[in-house]
């Protein structure tokens, strides 16, 4: 199933199911309403479809299909506003896992503080970057700011604070309910879909902050920072999510080509490394990291104020943000 | 006016009004039912209270005037079990601004890091570590967990991952409303108030997770880790906070004996820098990080499952917790 959040035309949120083919979205309380006779409380929100568990998508499935024999509570996707799937996670965690976009980035990062330092050290090469022993071993992560979250083809503001904005090119996935020392083996029923997720960074503020330890925080944490979207694929359309071409687009030019098979943990690992002696929560977030070569940083191209970025991933989609001056 | 969130008998969460010399604690709530003959929407939850705004505050003093008066809703404050008082902070950050912890804490994590690999190099001496540029011209930040928040006397569960568990002695402030780009000279007014932070940390999780560059995660992220308590301050009863005398003392002999004075920054710092291009909320949470020789980290001095840990600091009060090994 494709599951999305609109903007229904009075503004309100709405949970929709996208019936991609055919370019529909139901609205899933509007179906319940007019075929049944009465609003679903598990349809209120994408969390409280999340909280119905398996018999509320049963429910959406049986009724999405009547829906479209029946042609009722059917819009046209194009004619939709969509909102970030979950418009605010319960909590959100963004991992780093892929090996070639570690060694990428800190030959960036060390271009910066370079730059910054008005210095003319050598660069290292990829290939000298030692690799953290943690890196290795675990999945690491930070938490990432969850009220800054935006949808498909909201406007991203530019921090006013920053000269070198980037996308991230991510994608990541929604937890399906609450648990607690999960096995790997278990992990995978604790995933509830995927999503495409673009981690804008202000490198310049990530870099000088990174001189501390404490990983990124205003690098990340801006307004519209966090885009999810456009909409949750749920695991049975995604049967392997480790083999998927993932690739961002500026201005409709190519910019990264790259693949989620070099994730040297997968969301199984995360989901168990983290919920060691910690209880997670349905609706929580986690992101995969950039993909090797996944962002502008590796790169050394820089997106300007008023560029279009698209990610698109195999088997979820297209998700596009026009980033903007702030006012 | 001190406020907390406390346990009725039947055990449901209930905002009260301390009434510390006379060892009483209002519950808010019921002093409106009895004394105006309707409940207050405002009293619902300390958020609630946080939401209402001045308005909401005074309300609240002058219903406790009358619940006195009258000896209507008051409970004896010894009877009753508190819980943090805001059981789930929207968000939370937690700072580093004592630059005595700064350098005493990297010569125990270098300490610990020389265990592990079972080497023999020479520790550093605090003078001689290298003070991040960040650190310095800014209040760095991690967030931390908002959903392991446990508050006074609640049972700390030692995490079964962890060989090195520790506290930190910690302050904070919870945010009185929502803000953007926030000036230092307006930041005050955004301090709803204070509470003590006892920042469980898994120290040997923590120190190898921190060789790769993205901060603390499972050294601090784990169920029942973060204490607040045993109240909010309002800041009319705490008018400096950055001259507090803190102490840590374990099964009641004293290990930390510290200050607030030695904050490189102070709140309305960090509340300017977080809120550059970035919406705070009301009720968010920002700690202060460990005063310096807060934790036994920085005296290589370690507790043991079955300790009672207690954090004073002055003009907030006392918040104290046994550590227990996990069931």
């Amino acid at each position: 199933m494709i599951l999305a959040t609109f903007h229904r035309q009075d503004g309100a949120l709405a949970l929709g199911l996208v019936q991609r083919e055919a370019g529909l979205i139901i609205d899933a309380q509007v179906a319940a309403q007019r075929l049944d006779g009465r609003p679903e409380p598990r349809f209120q929100s994408m969390l409280s479809l999340i909280d119905g568990g398996p018999a509320a998508l049963d429910r959406l499935r049986e009724l999405g299909r009547r829906a479209m024999a029946e042609g009722l509570a059917c819009l046209p996707l194009s004619s939709v506003r969509l909102a970030a799937p979950v418009p605010q996670p319960p909590q959100m965690r963004d991992f780093s896992v892929f090996e070639t976009h570690m060694r990428n980035a800190a030959v960036g990062m060390a271009r910066l503080r370079r730059h910054r330092q008005q210095a003319d050290w050598p660069l290292p090469v990829p290939e000298q970057i030692q690799i953290p022993e943690a890196f290795v071993q675990q999945p690491v992560y930070y938490k990432t700011n969850r009220f800054s979250v935006v949808g498909h083809e909201h406007e991203v503001q530019w921090p006013r604070y920053s000269q070198r904005l980037d996308y991230e090119l991510e994608f990541g996935i929604f937890l399906a309910r609450r648990g607690r020392d999960i096995s790997r083996s278990q992990a995978r029923d604790y995933i509830f879909g995927y999503t495409i997720f673009n981690d804008f960074s202000a490198r310049d503020a990530q870099e000088f902050e990174m001189t501390a330890p404490f990983g990124p925080t205003k690098g990340k944490d801006f307004d519209t920072g966090n885009v999810l979207g456009p909409w949750i694929v749920t695991p049975d359309e995604l049967p392997d999510p480790y083999a998927l071409r993932m690739s961002a687009r500026v201005n409709g030019e190519l910019w990264s080509d790259c693949s989620s098979a070099g994730m040297v943990h997968q969301f199984e690992d995360m989901i168990a490394h983290v919920s060691r002696d910690e209880t997670l929560h349905a609706g929580e977030f986690f992101g995969s990291g950039t993909a090797g070569g996944g962002c502008g940083l590796e790169l050394d191209r820089w997106i300007q104020p008023g560029d279009v970025i698209e990610l698109e991933v195999e088997g979820i989609g297209k998700l596009r943000n026009r980033v903007v001056r702030s006012p």
